[in-house]
């Protein structure tokens, strides 16, 4: 990518900018996880952020930046996720309304979250047309700008941060490994790698039942999902046309795993290390569990994503 | 008590013998709660301490102690909960065998935590008479020394060092806040207050079904409990010989909370801050919730006792 002497000082930019609005989170360790994958693993705890996800640092970015140019009488984006809540805090730490378009089968609990940050919300139907047309007209209607949750510079590169700094307190990682949804943090994770001049390595991690990146990196065009009956609810979307160059480039591995593989690892989390993470995290340990052989002796960062669970609906049995 | 400037050198004595066996907990802070509970609330996680709570501290101490007069054989202890996976490990770091008497109903998980650090389960009738009849049985077979969960000195002089270390990390607290069950917990933290020299005042908080301590606070001697019917199930024990004496001289208030308030609190923790607590745990957090007015505008410090749950049968709906 010719671009990437200017994006490194966009990406230095970003951190400076962002810092005021963020936490820095910590890094976590647990002698029972090293024992299991016979490697040092180091945590970042993203499930420790404002919003409870590291969404809240794209967010942050992708709004400071365009209130530079201009005057913002409203944001507005479409996510039942963690971005729905992340953009209302960034928005409201910002004083500009945000208006989130969620499907009507929502679930109470992520509406809650939006409401608690002032964010609005606008009912659509439960298909992504619905969705990105309401968007649409909402973005019209407030004279608005519309913010993806992951297919935008701003966003990926504020993403990236948490690896940022995760090398700032563990500079010996051999390789970094992060969920794959829409590639805003697996795109952003692989830059702040690049750019840090260290060893470090990207790998993405992604449930076999929605592993569209893995796809998308063997053929070399973004892959679709024919279906995403996966527990990790934040992973089923697909790469975009920003995400996708900057994970070809950069990322020569993704690691799928099983669902169950997936719930395990989690559980593991939560007993062990006495943190709530959500489904979507869990990924990234559980890859590194999967092959043991590729991690073994090694040190790997996980960039924990979320800890935003309905507690009265855990996959545990 | 006379023998406060004795028992003023056996705790830092007890604070420099288990430095090597126990993690420095971290002390965290919820933004959500400062603002419920006007308050500045320090929660020192003792959910992260190893075998996932505090009880390690006064098990590590206990054993220390002991092997400094003679040859320890074996430990005993009878426990269903915390104490029985602390003083399993504890033994297991001093390579002495662990003797672990548990009622045949205990569940399934605790007896895998008393296994994993190498306890031996002994399984007795669920009644606290045939407890103690196989524990002392198992005492005398093994010439083992049985130690108490909490009523014993150097436990509970063990349990207080979570305190110290929250006061050197955070001088100027007003109150400390913790559960009480067996009053290892509360006595040790109320000596560590007193031994400080800072104004820190030690306040209990206790279920509603289970007021043992505070009945025995208002009446003078060791009251008992009719039916302990609490989620809390680490607090369903009662006050001793040796704790009793401490917490009376040194404690003034004990809150009582009821059922809801504990499962409310538990969640608030849990969904805020992101990390597994236990039940016991969010009694201390529910009493600083129940009595605004007593705590408002204060720095008050939080012992989160545990992180020991069963994924599987949590009190959320």
């Amino acid at each position: 990518m010719e671009s990437y002497p200017f994006l490194k000082a966009e990406f230095e930019r970003c951190r400076q900018l962002i810092a005021p609005y963020i936490h820095r989170t910590p890094v976590l360790r647990s002698t029972r996880i090293d024992e299991l994958t016979q490697a040092k693993v180091y945590f970042k705890c993203e499930n420790f952020q404002r919003a409870g996800s590291y969404k809240l640092r794209g967010a942050t970015n992708a709004l400071l930046r365009l209130q530079e140019n201009q005057t913002v009488p409203a944001v507005v984006t479409h996510s039942s996720g963690n971005f729905a809540q992340a953009l209302s805090l960034a928005a409201q730490s910002l004083n500009i309304p945000a208006h989130i378009v969620m499907p009507s089968n929502a679930p109470e609990v992520k509406k809650q979250g939006v409401r608690a940050y002032s964010g609005q919300i606008f009912e659509s139907k439960p298909t992504l047309e619905d969705r990105e047309k309401q968007a649409e007209r909402i973005t019209s209607e407030s004279n608005g700008v519309f913010i993806h949750p992951s297919n935008d510079p701003m966003v990926m590169l504020g993403q990236g941060t948490a690896c940022a700094e995760l090398l700032e307190d563990v500079p010996q990682l051999d390789k970094v490994v992060v969920p794959v949804g829409g590639g805003g943090l697996l795109g952003g994770t692989a830059l702040a790698a690049y750019f840090s001049g260290l060893r470090c390595e990207p790998v993405g991690a992604e449930p076999m039942a929605a592993d569209d990146a893995y796809r998308s990196l063997k053929s070399g065009k973004i892959e679709g999902n024919e279906s995403t009956n996966t527990v990790a609810d934040g992973l089923r979307t697909v790469l975009g046309s920003y995400t996708f160059p900057v994970i070809y480039e950069h990322v020569k591995e993704i690691v799928r795993v099983e669902e169950t593989e997936i719930i395990q690892a989690m559980r593991l989390i939560w007993e062990r290390m006495k943190i709530v993470v959500e489904p979507s995290s869990a990924v990234a340990l559980a890859a590194v569990l999967r092959e043991p052989e590729q991690f073994k002796g090694k040190s790997i960062g996980i960039v924990i994503s979320g800890g935003n669970v309905d507690l009265c609906n855990l996959p545990f049995s």
